[in-house]
C-alpha cells in the first residue's frame, strides 16, 4: 500500500471508540503499509494524559484485540502518538492544538494534510467543528473530517452541524462513518445484486413481495441510558444503519463503481422516498419498551431513564419507494434492544405464483449480516417419501478461515478515509432525506405522547412486541426470522 | 396403502436384476401393504429351481439390502412366490405358465389382474410379447406389462417389439422402465423447476446459456462385453437415461400434474428434437474407447469383445430443441465407462451479463443426482479482503437421515406399476424420437467406420477423450464438472 503522509487528530483519544475500534485498526493500517514514516496521531480528551500514557493505552488496545503482535512494530507505531489535553470549548486548546498538529507536519513530513476524527459525544461535534474552522486548524494539503453518528438529532439540527461542518469542509471531504457499511456482508449486497443474473433477474417488484430487515440486539442499554433516552431505537439504530442497508437494497443500479456515481444513485432513490402519514404511521409502525424480569430492570427502571419516558428501545416500521427496481415494494424492518439474541438478518421475500404442485412455500434469499455471516436462499423441492412439495435451504456459510481474513468494519472505513473513497460514508443528500422520514415518525409519536399512548411493552429476550406482528401490508406477509 | 389383488410373473426371476432390485422392492411394498394378501409371484427363467429355492433366493436378497428384517413377514412374503421353469421360444411353457396364474388367480383372488415383467435379456422381448400373445397369457382383470431397458436397438427393431407388445397390451399399460426415473433428484428436476419463482423465471433460452449433463461410470463393462459390444453408451446411456433427464430439462410446463398431461408436454418437446445433420454431428459429439493400464484392460482387449471394436464406451455430444422455453439451448452431455469417479451431475449455465463489476463467473445451478444428492446455486459475491469478485456455493446436501428415507428407483417405479401411475416410465411418443435421433448418430458413425475412423482413445479414471472439450458451440463454453 501507498504511504499516506497526514496528521490525524482525534477528538475523543481517551475514549472506548478510540480504544476498541481506532487504535487497533490503525495499528493493522499501520502493519500494511498504510501509513508508516509520515504521519503523527494526537489524541485529545479532557483527561490530563501524558504522550508516554496514551502510547501505553494504545498498546493495551492493541494488545487486547491481537494475539500475536511484533512487539518492534507496536513500539514503533505507538511513537507516533500524542497526546494533548483539550477542552472542546476553550479556544486557546485550539490553538495549542495547530501548534502542535503544525510541529508534528514539520518532524514527519506530513505535506499539510489533515483528518480529524470526531470520536466524542456527539453533542460537541458542532463546536468542535465551529473552533476548527474560527482558529484555521486546517493544513494545507488534504483536509478530512470523520464524524460518528449521530449526525444531528433531527433534520435541523443536521441542518445545523452540516452547516458548521462544511465551513471548513467540501462534502467531499465529510467522511460521515457508519460502521454497518463497512461489514461484510453488507458490503456484498450491490456485488450480489448485480453480479449474478439469478439475482438481478428478480430483483424488482413485480417479483419481490416484500424485503424484511431485522437488526436485533441482545443487550439493554446498560451505561448508556443518559444519552438513549434522549435518542430511541429510531434515531440510533434506523437513521443510520437500517436506512443504509434499505438503500443499497432499493438503489438503481450505479453508473459505475465510483464513490461519485454511488451516491447519485443513492441520492435518486431517497429522492423518491416516501414519507408516512400519521394514518400510515399507526398502520405500520410500533414502538416499543423493554420490560423488566427477575434479573433485570425495565427500561423506565435503568440508570438516568425517565420513569416515565416514551423513549423506544425497539421500532418496527415500513419503508416504501417511489421509484427505483424496487418501488412500491414493502421493505419492513424492526431494530431492538434486549431481543432474543445478537442477529441482523435480511430476507428478500419473493412472490409465490401458482403452480401445478399446488401449495408451495416462497423464495427467499437470506443474507446474514451478524453474528454469522451466510447467504441462504429458500427454494421448494420435492417431498422425500410423499408427493408435494417441501423447503430446502441452500446455504453459504463463511468458514472460520474467511472469517478470519475479515477486516473489523472500522479498518475497513478508515483506509477509506486515507485514501479518499467516500463509497461507504453517508453523503448529505442520503442523510437529509433519512432524516426528513425519521422527523415524520417522531412528530406522529409526539402526538400519541400528547393523548397518553406509551410504546407497546414487550418481556425481554423474546421478539419485541406482539404488535410488530401486524404491521404488514398484506395478511398473507409475515416475518420470516421468527 | 391399497391392496392390490395381482398374479406378477417375471421373466428372469433367477438373474441379477430380480434378485438385487426386483425382490427387495417387492418385499418393502408388501410391508407397506401395497400388496398383502391378494397376490403371487411367479418367476420363471431357464434353470429348473423348485419354488422353494425360489423362496430361499428372494429370503437372501431381502437380507442383502435390509439389515433389519422382520422374519414372520418375510416368511409369509415368499410363500407368494413360484417358480417355473421357462424355455422362451417353447410354447407349451406358455401354456403351463397360463393354467399356474390362472389357479394362483383362483388360489389368492387376484381378481383376473396380470403385471409381466421383462426382467432378461433384451433379445427375447420380442418372442416373450408374441407368446404372451399367442398363448393368451393376460387375465379379464387389469394387464399391464414391465420392459427394461433397451426397448429394441434402433427405431426399427424398436416398432417391431412395440408392435408385439401392443397385440396384447394398450400404450397405457406398457411400462417401460428407466431406473433414473426413479431418483430422487430426477424426480426433483421438474418440482425445483416449477414451483420456483427465482428458477421458474431464468428457465429460458434468453438466460440460460448451456445445460450440461454428466453421467460418468468408474467400471468398465466388466462381464458384460458381449452384450456391450452390440449397444454401446450411445445406445446403453443416452437413449433412455440422459435423454428423460434432458426431456425433463426442457420441456414446456404441463397442464396438469398427470401422467397424461406430463407426456403430452414430453411428446409435444420431443416433437421438435432437432436431429442434427453430419457436419454437425462431426463438430458436436465425439466418442470414445478407453485404454488399458498397468491394472486393467483396454477396452478392446476385454472379454467378448472384438479386438477392432468402433463401439464407444464414452460419448459426448450436443441436443437442441426447435420449441419449447429453451429454444436453440444448447444441452451438452457426456457419458462413460472408467471415468474418474461415479458421478451423475446436471450443471444449468446462466448467461453472464456485463456488471460495472467487470469479469464476473457465470451462475450455475448445479443438481448432483448420483452417489451424494445435492443442489447448489454458484453466485457472485465479493472478495474479501480485495476488491472484485468471487464464487459462493450455496449448497443444499441431503442429510444421511433423509437419504435414509429414499426408497430406491425399483421401489417407487413398482409401486407406480401396481397403482397404474405411468408418468415416470417412458411413452412411445417419447422413445421414437429418442431412436431417431440416436439412429441419425449411429448412421454417420458407421460412415466414419468405413473410412477407418476409430473412436477417440481415452485413458482409465480420468474424464475422457481430450475431443470432448471441443465440442461446444461457444469458445466461452466449457465442462463446469471437472
Amino acid at each position: 500500500m501507498k504511504n499516506i503522509p497526514v496528521i490525524m487528530i482525534i477528538f475523543g483519544g481517551s475514549g472506548d471508540l478510540a480504544h476498541r475500534k481506532l487504535y487497533p485498526a490503525l495499528f493493522n493500517l499501520y502493519e500494511q503499509g498504510l501509513i508508516h514514516d509520515n504521519f503523527a496521531i494526537i489524541g485529545t480528551a479532557r483527561r490530563p494524559w501524558s504522550h508516554e500514557y496514551l502510547r501505553e493505552q494504545v498498546k493495551d488496545a492493541v494488545h487486547e484485540m491481537n494475539t500475536e503482535v511484533n512487539e518492534n512494530n507496536l513500539t514503533n507505531f505507538v511513537n507516533h502518538f500524542y497526546y494533548q489535553a483539550h477542552d472542546v470549548t476553550n479556544i486557546e486548546h485550539y490553538v495549542t492544538l495547530k501548534n502542535l498538529a503544525e510541529e508534528l507536519d514539520g518532524y514527519y513530513s506530513a505535506q499539510g494534510n489533515r483528518i480529524f476524527y470526531m470520536a466524542m459525544a456527539p453533542r460537541f461535534f458542532g463546536t468542535i467543528a465551529e473552533h476548527i474552522n474560527d482558529q484555521n486548524l486546517t493544513g494545507n494539503g488534504f483536509n478530512r473530517i470523520v464524524v460518528e453518528k449521530p449526525f444531528g438529532h433531527d433534520l435541523t439540527s443536521a441542518k445545523e452541524l452540516n452547516r458548521q461542518i462544511t465551513a471548513s469542509f467540501a462534502e467531499d471531504d465529510i467522511f460521515r462513518i457508519d460502521h454497518y457499511l463497512g461489514k461484510e456482508m453488507i458490503q456484498n449486497i450491490l456485488p450480489m445484486r448485480l453480479t449474478n443474473p439469478l439475482i438481478n433477474n428478480i430483483w424488482n417488484s413485480e417479483t419481490i413481495k416484500n424485503i424484511q430487515i431485522t437488526l436485533a440486539e441482545r443487550l439493554g442499554v446498560e451505561a448508556r441510558g443518559g444519552y438513549y433516552d434522549t435518542s430511541g431505537a429510531l434515531r440510533d439504530m434506523v437513521q443510520n444503519h437500517i436506512f443504509q442497508i434499505i438503500t443499497l437494497l432499493a438503489m438503481p443500479e450505479p453508473k459505475a463503481l465510483t464513490a461519485k456515481c454511488i451516491h447519485e444513485a443513492k441520492g435518486e432513490l431517497l429522492n423518491s422516498l416516501i414519507i408516512p402519514n400519521e394514518n400510515e404511521i399507526a398502520a405500520h409502525f410500533v414502538r416499543g419498551q423493554y420490560l423488566g424480569s427477575d434479573m433485570t430492570f425495565g427500561y423506565c427502571q435503568e440508570p438516568n431513564v425517565a420513569a416515565d419516558s416514551n423513549t423506544e428501545t425497539f421500532v418496527a416500521g415500513e419503508v416504501k419507494f417511489a421509484a427505483g427496481p424496487l418501488v412500491g415494494t414493502p421493505i419492513y424492518f424492526r431494530t431492538g434492544k434486549e431481543m432474543r439474541e445478537k442477529k441482523t438478518q435480511i430476507d428478500i421475500v419473493l412472490k409465490q405464483k401458482s403452480n401445478i404442485y399446488g401449495q408451495a412455500h416462497s423464495n427467499i434469499i437470506t443474507i446474514v449480516v451478524d453474528p454469522e455471516m451466510q447467504v441462504y436462499i429458500t427454494i421448494n423441492g420435492k417431498k422425500i417419501s410423499a408427493s408435494g412439495i417441501r423447503r430446502q435451504n441452500l446455504i453459504y456459510q463463511f468458514s472460520s478461515s474467511e472469517q478470519k481474513e475479515i477486516p473489523d468494519g472500522y479498518e475497513r472505513l478508515l483506509h477509506d478515509v486515507f485514501v479518499n473513497d467516500s463509497t461507504n460514508f453517508t453523503h448529505w443528500s442520503e442523510l437529509k432525506n433519512y432524516w426528513k422520514f425519521i422527523d415524520a415518525i417522531e412528530s406522529a409519536w409526539a402526538k400519541e405522547n400528547e393523548t397518553g399512548q406509551k410504546p407497546e411493552q414487550y418481556l425481554p429476550y423474546r421478539m419485541g412486541p406482539k404488535a410488530a406482528e401486524q404491521i404488514f401490508d398484506l395478511p398473507t406477509e409475515h416475518w420470516i426470522y421468527e
